[in-house]
């Protein structure tokens, strides 16, 4: 199957907002084993949102229509279908009635434009809304098909899930293309791309090797029969370098059960650079440790100026293991309130001396201290992107601190990104090796 | 001028990385006066890439292609962009010259893959790099014309503004349009879109007659003389509403001058809630009263976790007049550290003791105090989006403290964002009443 995605709206074009829908779904179709080689975007006029459905469907087996199916002059998308499939659009009364129901629910009076949002193109099944009250659309035209899915990103998102991607895997298998494709994604800190390749490229060869192998059996059988996983980088900036796990099987046990035996394989051979898996975030490990350890975290920040608090605050439940923050900007504030010692502040003694300041000051087991020169100027000397994390935690021999500095690359911002999930995965690593029952 | 964007790159189509080269250059196209029908994202691959440049030209003027310069198997935008003017690649020794010498100006031996960037389809013009090795081309079809430019975000810029931008004008102003579109942004804070347009209708009624008038007077002269601004309203979500004026004039000081005349006016209709122009951002605006002020600031955060001290030590400077911050997240902490008196900590005098105790704590002249309700559950039985801010300052009657009671929308992370501009917002405002010389 190949799809493309049609987005729909003049804000896009002018850059009001970023099409951050079209890149969601095509990592989810990648995930899903399907391909993409175009995407669109075009302004609200119905003539123009036609052209480029036409455009797509003449080379691609399915088009994914996002946006423009609001209530408002300005929605178009059912029109251009309905040009495109060459029907009327028919006014739908049980959509309709439950527009006007959702609109009463809320007590608020439906405005007629509304009724717009009841209009199916003939011959187009219907996607329920169960957020906002436009509907999807599955619009077959001939052999192809345009899906049409709400702008706002989560409604898109919900219905693609929902109703989209089980659409397309059974438009696949009807073809018989494989039948079940699913995916993992690990998430890695700490390695670069050809550091991953160095170190995974035995495996990946050997699993290049079965699975032309597995195809050649497999094609007696039917296509898609063969279970070998397909390994993929991905880099994704501050965030660390993913490895996906996808597998295409004739069943879903059999996918996961391959998924799982090559996870395992994966966690072994990359070791503790491996820090979650798909949606998980460095903070959400970080407080999952925290927490299985019974341990409570202090952050004292410089360079860094808060971005690893707010990222700790994002975990729902913080509260029960972080206790807070000092973000110490200027020298007189670590000084004073975090009792680091008289002297230069950007040194691996000052970075273990503002986490045990602040473990202290603000009664946490364990103390997280980040000092660094963020640019554009050289401070004491040491120039932009010199680092000096400090952890200091009851499991340190001697109840005591340890330094890492390192040399971060990137502009302010870039540098502090990286300066923050680098302090983050610190935190992670020592609470890994300290192990369950260390406090 | 019709343009589009094809953006290159199977990256993109994989949702690996968001489009936001588009987005910027939409958005760069529609400030010059240019219209966008739609844009393009196509895979590594030559013959898709000739396709979609073929189709972009078919149905606009020009077309900018983003991305596919760099050295390696899968840089093929120079290929599709040869197929496409049906001409030959020929290698300039001039830009391989160039090439050589960056590499060994980083001491590093030049691999013979990056000769490929020196290749130009023959008749196109060569935009020279400036940052990076990949150049940019200007190549004609026809009456029509594409640009290459590199997907990198930092050099596509660059070369937009530096070469694209102006060459488009030229192109323009060869066909009669415009000679001269500029444009001016002022950031609002604190209104309504509705509000805006409330405010502003009769204004801008004015100015679509005045402009249809000058339009009628101007076709005896040649297309483009009406010098009457044109405004937008452009929704920045946590980041405030902008207002856009545009104005497409014969010369540059006659632009200059209708822009002046229209900002001063639009100052003058929407008072303090405009709180900065073009890129300036509310940190920006924030620093600058302070410095002119010569007043310090410290920061008590709970709900927002660490996110107003990471915006302001965002500001280049600002440890001149930034001393830090305490991220208060336990209530402990904010009764032992912040000396906030015993009882809730979600109020409004809470708010306010935060912004006392932190200023005291950290040696400020200014302390902003903040506290709230992120969610998913209630606290002290306020629900998530309550936030109440706190004023410390000396400027404020008798040398104390106010707070600011709201209720936000949003989930955690989108509550957290408005959060953090609304206090921003309430400093700079009580700033500026307070006048340069107060302290």
């Amino acid at each position: 199957m190949i799809v493309e995605v049609v987005a729909v709206g003049t804000e896009l074009l002018l850059g009001q907002i970023v099409n951050t829908n079209a890149a969601w779904i095509g990592d989810r179709l990648a995930a899903s084993g399907i391909d993409t080689h175009y995407q669109t975007v075009v302004g609200d006029n119905t003539g123009r949102i036609s052209l480029a459905l036409r455009s797509a469907l003449a080379r691609s087996d399915a088009v994914i229509a996002c946006g423009g199916l609001g209530p408002t002059h300005d929605d178009l998308t059912r029109d251009a279908i309905a040009a495109v499939m060459n029907v009327p659009l028919d006014r739908d009364e049980e959509i309709l009635a439950d527009i006007a129901r959702r609109f009463a629910a809320m007590g608020r009076r439906m405005a007629p434009s509304n009724a717009r949002q009841a209009d199916v193109p003939r011959g187009a099944a219907v996607i329920p809304q169960k957020a906002g009250t436009a509907p999807g659309l599955i619009c077959p035209v001939g052999n192809r098909v345009v899906y049409a899915v709400p702008g706002v990103p989560s409604e898109m998102r919900e219905m693609v899930e929902r109703a989209v991607v089980p659409d397309l895997a059974t438009r696949a298998s009807e073809r018989g293309e494989a039948a079940v494709i699913a995916s993992r994604t690990l998430r890695t800190w700490g390695m670069s791309e050809s550091g991953l390749a160095d170190t995974l490229g035995e495996h990946i060869a050997a699993l290049d090797t079965a699975r032309a192998a597995a195809t050649g059996v497999a094609r007696g059988e039917g296509r898609g029969a063969a279970a070998v996983p397909t390994l993929a980088f991905l880099a994704s900036g501050a965030e660390g370098l993913k490895v996906r796990i996808t597998v295409k099987a004739r069943d879903a046990a059999t996918a996961q059960s391959v998924i799982a035996e090559e996870e395992a394989l994966l966690r072994e051979m990359l070791g503790e650079s491996i820090f979650g898996a798909d949606g998980e975030t460095m903070e959400q490990v970080v407080a999952s440790l925290l927490v299985s350890r019974a341990l409570t975290l202090a952050v004292a920040e410089s360079v860094t100026g808060g971005l690893v608090a707010a990222r700790l605050v994002d975990v729902p439940g913080a509260s029960s293991w972080f206790r807070g923050g000092v973000v110490s900007y200027a020298s007189a504030v670590k000084h004073g309130i975090l009792a680091v010692p008289d002297g230069p502040v950007v040194t691996p003694a000052a970075a273990v001396a503002m986490a045990q300041g602040v473990r202290r000051l603000l009664g946490a087991d364990c103390g997280l201290g980040i000092t660094g020169v963020a640019g554009p100027d050289r401070q004491e000397g040491q120039p932009p992107g010199t680092v000096h994390l400090g952890i200091a935690a009851p499991f340190l021999p001697g109840d005591g601190g340890e330094a890492l500095s390192l040399r971060l690359p990137g502009d302010r911002a870039g540098m502090r990104q990286l300066t923050t999930i680098t302090a983050l995965d610190l935190l992670r690593r020592k609470l890994l090796r300290a192990g369950p029952d260390t406090p």
